[in-house]
């Protein structure tokens, strides 16, 4: 992404991008992003069939009920999930293929998932095991899913040792980001996901970084122009990474930057005290006092990073305690017996993987205070 | 396959078939069939850390036994599962996760499926969703097993609605085939399995299938060489179709031959009241009928394969319930919006794919007393 030139982008046009997927069967996601999707969506869906199953969560109602009117009689099923991250399980997945089963789904009807990162994830892992896979659709309901839940192909669902250890890799054949669908989004949702966001252009791309820097208070405003520029910007540097590298074995890594502590936060905190999106901030905290350390990483662009963090915020704060954090590091899926893998920046808008980071430093990292966001 | 010279085996040499399998991550699976495979076993099986989880069926503890002196050390959990049919469910698979989690499973190490197809496709969708996908390796200790469950990639679970509703294609990366692990196998196990050879003969070897009729006295009186040239030839075939077309978007169907019916056949009867192989050798027998009137499939050939199924039974009579069967057919997962296509034989070697098969056409087959294998 970095260097490539920029054209100030005609907001009203609806934008396109293609997620390589790496899998025969889903060649290719296509994100759509632009105001009005939602009316049009049925348009834009995939299904062979030609026929859908609703699968929506209880804060999506407004565009859930968008779609019912737009696909109408080709509703094959209309379920509504509970998409706490505590109903994140392979339950929810079961109870999703119940009603499908029972609905007649047959391998080329597909699903489409309405809300944020949790239904997606779950939404998404049912579609990938019925029938030994079905196609599915994403329309994301949050800031978090927007930018990145909804993009990528990861499914999945929470363990009660981990989060999202069991999943498949399983993209969406079409995404469809409306901004109507922001409407409803609690402060703390909308703002927490912006964190994800920013991830992308941390690790990634400078110039959107400090555009996405610049227009914060626009975006914090709930400016429809900004946040489009911004969630695009964000899903083009996803898009670019993903299909360099689908299924996580090289530079996709770099988006877990924030993650390794962020999901040890998250499940200390019982996935109820804290949003992914703050767990993340948290987690970034953390991995850029260990890039001070190791990297090069400058002061000043610590900072910088710190000062997003704390205008996005304040975020409630983490369980703190090594014991805790430590049992849940053990357990991160991306470990390897060859070592746990850190994700730290270099720069803002370049990260890298450093093979062997220890628990200790992650720990180290993790309590101290001045490594918080927003400090 | 077909009119490929076919040299005298080596049978005391290890015969290695490749199947291609389509996914990024898992470019082929090895089978190895051979005498002795299992002590020398350990250094076959693949894993990118060294470490396995093994999942064992109770019935399989002699083939488990040898592996677990082999692997000693570097086995990581040592799980024995309920591999009964009643079994096959979300739940099983949810065990063997909480297991290797607990373990401390990470996404290098692999799991080892040692038992029948219930074992290998609940094991196996096990590795599928686990950290969203490890490695695994099969060990089939069934005929039903050797010749086609543990080979092709798919995995899965039973729902209340039917068969292998729920699953992956996650193709195990080497398949262990040693006769050794059949020694203690019931004698209606290992004729029933031989069903699964047969149809892969019939679908699209005629050679093989000739071979394999001639050898059945030696089959069935469990002679080691007749039983292992019989399941390379099957091995073979399926990994030529299936190399072709991994996913099931089109030849692949042909191995299908006999399911239709034979999954609603098994599940008509709770699936207890029939092997997965009388069921199919049912279905099997059914389709010949339909075959008789859409193909040109000759009387005298027909007569043959009904011969070859009476001399592997007699089977349990399946219920015939129309009603009962119509249920389970309308749930059929390779029905699409188009109709249900159903494979049929033209010759022995040789079979296709019927678009447009009524529902009403494979009924009058099923409740057809003349239609049934044996008569």
């Amino acid at each position: 992404m970095r260097g490539l030139p920029r054209p100030r982008r005609n907001l009203n046009a609806v934008q396109r991008i293609l997620v390589r997927g790496g899998a025969q069967e889903a060649p290719e996601s296509v994100v759509w992003i632009g105001r009005g999707l939602l009316e049009s969506g049925a348009s834009l869906l995939a299904s062979p069939s030609g026929r859908f199953l609703l699968v929506s969560a209880p804060a999506a109602r407004f565009a859930a009920d968008v779609l019912r009117a737009a696909l109408g009689g080709r509703l094959l099923l209309d379920l509504e999930i509970d998409d706490r991250e505590e109903a994140k399980t392979l339950g929810s997945v079961s109870s999703i293929a119940d009603a499908a089963l029972a609905a007649g789904v047959r391998r080329d009807d597909a699903l489409v998932a309405v809300g944020g990162g949790v239904t997606t994830d779950v939404a998404g892992f049912a579609a990938a095991v019925l029938l030994r896979g079905v196609v599915w659709n994403a329309v994301p309901t949050t800031t978090a899913a927007m930018a990145d839940a909804a993009v990528g192909g990861k499914t999945g669902v929470d363990h009660p040792l981990g989060k999202n250890l069991l999943g498949a890799f399983h993209p969406p054949r079409a995404i469809l980001v409306d901004p109507a669908t922001l409407a409803t989004l609690p402060e703390r949702d909308y703002r927490s996901g912006l964190v994800e966001g920013f991830k992308a252009a941390w690790v990634a791309d400078a110039l959107l970084a400090e555009q996405a820097e610049r227009a914060l208070p626009r975006i914090l405003a709930r400016d429809e122009d900004a946040l489009l520029e911004f969630v695009t910007g964000a899903v083009r540097v996803k898009a670019e990474i993903v299909s360099s590298d689908p299924k996580e074995e090289g530079r996709r890594r770099l988006l877990n930057f924030g993650h390794t502590l962020g999901h040890a936060f998250e499940a200390a905190g019982g996935f109820r005290d804290l949003r992914h999106g703050e767990a993340v901030a948290w987690g970034i905290a953390a991995a850029l006092t260990i890039s001070l350390e190791r990297t090069g990483l400058s002061a000043g662009e610590a900072q910088r990073v710190r000062g997003v963090l704390s205008r996005l915020g304040p975020f409630p704060e983490p369980k703190r305690d090594p014991s805790v954090l430590a049992a849940y590091l053990a357990r991160d899926k991306k470990a390897s017996a060859s070592g746990r893998a850190g994700i730290l920046l270099e720069a803002i808008g370049r990260a890298r993987v450093e093979p062997s980071v220890t628990e200790e430093e992650w720990l180290a990292a993790a309590s101290d205070p001045e490594g918080a966001a927003g400090e």
